[in-house]
């Protein structure tokens, strides 16, 4: 692991190339590898269909140092990537890294973020095939995920009228630990975990496609309100969401009883999303053993356009916050630190 | 391009949606985009081989604001890529963009970016198909790029002793640019040109692979020596360029006169190294018209397994400076800027 040639010393003093030369003989080649990792670029044997996902962890936006240790985000920075797969049914082959990495940071740190997206990566038979490393002011961990289609294509278009909707998981645990660990406020285990290490639902994505089940999916990342939104938008429909049914881990209901915001609009999930058709609903309960997570109904498909939500005393209502934008400023929001309850920062 | 209604406006004011809501239908879908961006995934249809490569640029590391107009920023990092791409004889086919950008960030600017990325891949036959936006407190721009391979296979493995070494067009200029833009003095536009906008040689890069005649080749971007350095060390030779034969510009000359080191240490000159067998240096001959650029002999590998530099009148020496290493502090550096002539930061 040549972690011991780096102990104590920061990426600057050991070098860059000093470090990829310690690194790129670990990255071992794959049966579809021709030419691995340490060339301008890789050479792979692709399948016919491929899927392409990119996804960026910063400092400071989407964690703090002190959240995750190195390997917990290497790890990380590779799962989240391989929701975007899950949610298209594919079957994650080859990925890139690109670091932007602070001069002081420490080598040993470096090689460990480089071992857990590597592991992570290998526990789903998935090759890091290249790279790039740069110096940066603050880190970030720009990962790129090529993953085999599966035969069948579902996007966030085909959802209709009276579908149903189903989402894996539980919600709002990785947002609740979020909001704990940014308030410096203890959080349970179980939540700083879902926040740590995201489980992309590749199992239940690939069988949910292949065997025609679903009509739309999507991953989870902003939030079910904001990510619903997108089916709808690319549909052409609407959604009403039955808060009641959106399923909350004890360790959420621990902190928020029954409050759903966060699990409604918090982010950072990566659960599946999908539309099933009346018809298909069968098959989905037969299916249910063999997709490796829960999964609940928590909706329906409307006409109405918008995204709408019906708590279980039947009140029915449109949100005012959707979910996260890593850009948007809510007007007020500066002045009025109480209107910012669910506006916390990545 | 909605540039109209994002005039003036920063990025968190236009927000993460609204913006990529503007730009996604500005892609344009390939023939071998099976689902095109906007998705958790794009789907293309791949070529047998797929050649992979990732390439950043972060601001105040590779560039500052003001040497780059958006635009120009968005085709250079394109550009770097396709290098990559160039190196190992391939034809750039997709790819996905990692932007971390600050929230003041104009929108406009961020438009700009994307229009020339979009269009510098499009010159080249290239689709953007996917990509990422988040926050971050120094502008980065991440490429990822997809090319089909080319039948044969050259990487930096295969330089054999008494192989010709070949160099693409003229080295020195971006590097130059780079320095004396650094220093707020007037650059040349020839130098500035060539610094802004690198020329990925894709079409000698495609030719001299598939024709057999390179036994090695490798993209000069740290550096002649350092990226030299590369091909000796993978291919267990050494090598000795001749510093009065290395190409240089006349605008470079006005500049540095006789001075080769910036063009032998400097980087960002995306120009090719290939090791040619002397068997195949009348094939390379007969191509010259057919390469889309020049190309020079400038030294020959040898059995010493290190860089070797000779000047015009005989001296051999090996070279104490090597390239652009991103991270690595030279003993001494901070002490003494004189010793830091060549060392300047990017």
């Amino acid at each position: 692991m040549g972690q011991r040639r780096h102990a104590g010393k920061t990426i600057a003093e050991v070098g860059e190339f000093n470090f990829l030369a310690r690194l790129i003989p670990r990255l071992r080649a794959g049966r579809r590898t021709v030419v691995g990792p340490g060339q301008d670029c890789a050479l792979v044997r692709g399948p016919g269909g491929l899927l392409l996902t990119v996804d960026a962890l910063v400092e400071g936006v989407h964690f703090q140092r002190e959240w995750l240790s190195a390997h917990q985000l290497g790890r990380r920075s590779y799962l989240v990537n391989a929701s975007d797969i899950a949610a298209m049914g594919g079957t994650p082959l080859f990925l890139l890294a690109s670091l932007g990495v602070p001069p002081a940071y420490a080598a040993r740190d470096l090689s460990q973020l480089h071992a857990g997206l590597l592991r992570a990566a290998r526990e789903h038979g998935a090759q890091v095939v290249g790279g790039n490393l740069t110096r940066a002011a603050a880190l970030f961990v720009s990962v790129t995920l090529v993953g085999a289609a599966p035969r069948r294509i579902v996007t966030r278009r085909g959802a209709r009228v009276g579908d149903r909707l189903y989402v894996t998981g539980t919600l709002g645990d990785a947002a609740l630990a979020w909001r704990l660990l940014g308030r410096r406020h203890r959080a349970a285990p179980a939540l700083v975990q879902r926040f740590r290490e995201p489980s992309p639902r590749l199992r239940a994505g690939r069988f949910l496609v292949e065997r025609g089940i679903v009509s739309a999916m999507i991953d989870v990342s902003d939030g079910i309100v904001q990510d619903l939104g997108h089916i709808c938008a690319e549909s052409g429909v609407g959604a009403l969401i039955d808060t009641s049914r959106v399923p909350l881990s004890t360790a959420y209901r621990a902190v928020m009883a029954d409050d759903v915001r966060l699990a409604l609009h918090g982010g950072e999930d990566y659960e599946l999303l999908c539309t099933v058709p009346p018809p298909n609903v069968r098959s989905l309960d037969r299916a249910r053993p063999r997709l490796g997570c829960s999964i609940t109904e928590i909706g329906e498909i409307t006409a109405t356009r918008r995204v709408e939500l019906v708590n279980g005393d039947g009140t029915r209502y449109v949100p005012a916050a959707q979910g996260y934008d890593h850009f948007r400023i809510r007007p007020g929001a500066a002045a009025s630190p109480g209107r910012r309850t669910l506006g916390f920062e990545r």
